[in-house]
């Protein structure tokens, strides 16, 4: 038996989250799909990050067993060749697996450390047709500065309670966020959040909050008001599933997954 | 009456191209039914350039003629409303309009004097999900200068037949490229062609005909000798309209249009 790892890509606006539903119009229905059809034989995935509906990857991670003895090369383009448009394999590469009752074996979720996700919004009196559910949309102007200036309350481990969905199964509501970044590039704005883990809808929901205080409806520490608060009903609306991007899944090195280069992430502007 | 030009921008990958079809899911027909929604009252648009099925359009050209007074703001706003979200008005003005019968008056399509259009090609070994319909791809390795070296052969005035789908309505296939830019951003090539106007399929031909040229399968000088056989068998395989974006149409400054400037259309890298 095999472990074989996966950088998938999709456009999430044609599917209804990445967890397999009856309906079969998820992200891991079609990849499974695709899987079983290249190899000839039911092939289960477990990922990194389990995707809303609407929401997209840059580098989702899947990993899966197998008894296959098939090229790399093959994994990719063949299971390619099975899979819509809107979704694709980017690499494929094999980790050690000697022992799969052992206990540090690689596995997409449980061997993640950190994930990055992009927020991509679109800052124009008028919406822009060529980013509908690419990017999320605010007509009122922005303030990167006065965004920027919450970054510190967001950074660090907190109780992350009030940005948390109802529906969220997470066993702890407290995560360590690493890192928050928010570019501007024109009429765009890339909001990156770096954490060990997210809880439902987080991204969004902090995303929400920051536009309340770019548009000057709320100052800056608002939001810390709102994390000590925990108390979802105080903040901003969970904000449209259409700009936001699972970029980046980290990993300890010794798996040598061939990631992508995050650098490569900080162009996304078409004919804005 | 009043004649009002509009700047509509669209995602064609869902639509039948811009003409209006008994189907109604033509770009001219969903704006049609928005603008006759918003007016409540029929309205019938002419545009500059019709695209085809897949073509997006940064910025598409319409006019219409109304006797109704609003103000620009809602015949964006409103109109925008009533629009599918791959279809969005982005501009709305008057131009003057005297007297209908007038021979000078403005006109969407007959008073542009110069198109131009992006194609926008991926350059990998492994597709790109994120960029499905929205760019071609080229899995063998294109070379840009190759394909800069055929640049002369495509500037000036040509006959160009051997570009010309069967089913061109245009009454000369004489046509004169006044500029052809072609630019690397890592795997992204974005093709610029700005001519007085375009025979059908013409952008897409030419962008086949310079991959034989960019992955060595032809010479730069054969697009040279492809112009001069006018013969449409000689040529490259009519390219997959996903790349393609109407970008801008060129009209006497006379007009006052507040159309987008050209700078801003050649950042287009999301996520690749």
């Amino acid at each position: 038996m095999k472990r074989l790892v996966l950088g998938v890509q999709y456009d999430g606006s044609c599917w209804q989250g990445w967890q397999t539903q009856p309906s079969g119009k998820t992200v891991q229905d079609q990849l499974e799909k695709a899987l079983s059809s290249f190899a000839q034989t039911p092939i289960i995935t477990a990922c990194a990050g389990r995707t809303d509906a609407g929401v997209h990857a840059v580098e989702q991670i899947a990993h899966f067993d197998t008894e296959l003895d098939r090229s790399m090369y093959s994994w990719v383009n063949g299971v390619n060749a099975f899979l819509p448009d809107s979704v694709s394999v980017q690499w494929a590469t094999e980790v050690p697996f000697a022992d799969p009752d052992a206990h540090d074996n690689f596995h997409a979720r449980f061997s993640a450390y950190a994930r990055t996700y992009h927020y991509v919004l679109y800052n124009n009196p008028v919406r822009s047709a060529l980013l509908s559910q690419r990017a999320g949309w605010v007509f009122r102007p922005l303030d990167l500065e006065r965004m920027q200036a919450a970054i510190p309350f967001l950074v660090g481990e907190h109780d992350f309670t009030v940005f948390r969905a109802a529906a969220c199964q997470a066993k702890s509501p407290v995560k360590h966020m690493y890192d928050v970044q928010i570019k501007q590039e024109g009429s765009l704005f890339i909001f990156s959040l770096r954490a060990n883990a997210f809880l439902h809808h987080m991204v969004r929901n902090i995303v929400g909050a920051l536009i309340f205080v770019g548009t000057g409806k709320r100052e800056p520490a608002w939001i810390e008001e709102l994390i000590s608060s925990r108390d979802r009903s105080l903040s901003a609306p969970t904000f449209m599933p259409d700009g936001l991007y699972l970029a980046r899944i980290d990993y300890d090195p010794k798996w040598c997954l061939p990631q992508r280069k995050m650098e490569a992430d900080f162009h996304f502007s078409p004919f804005v």
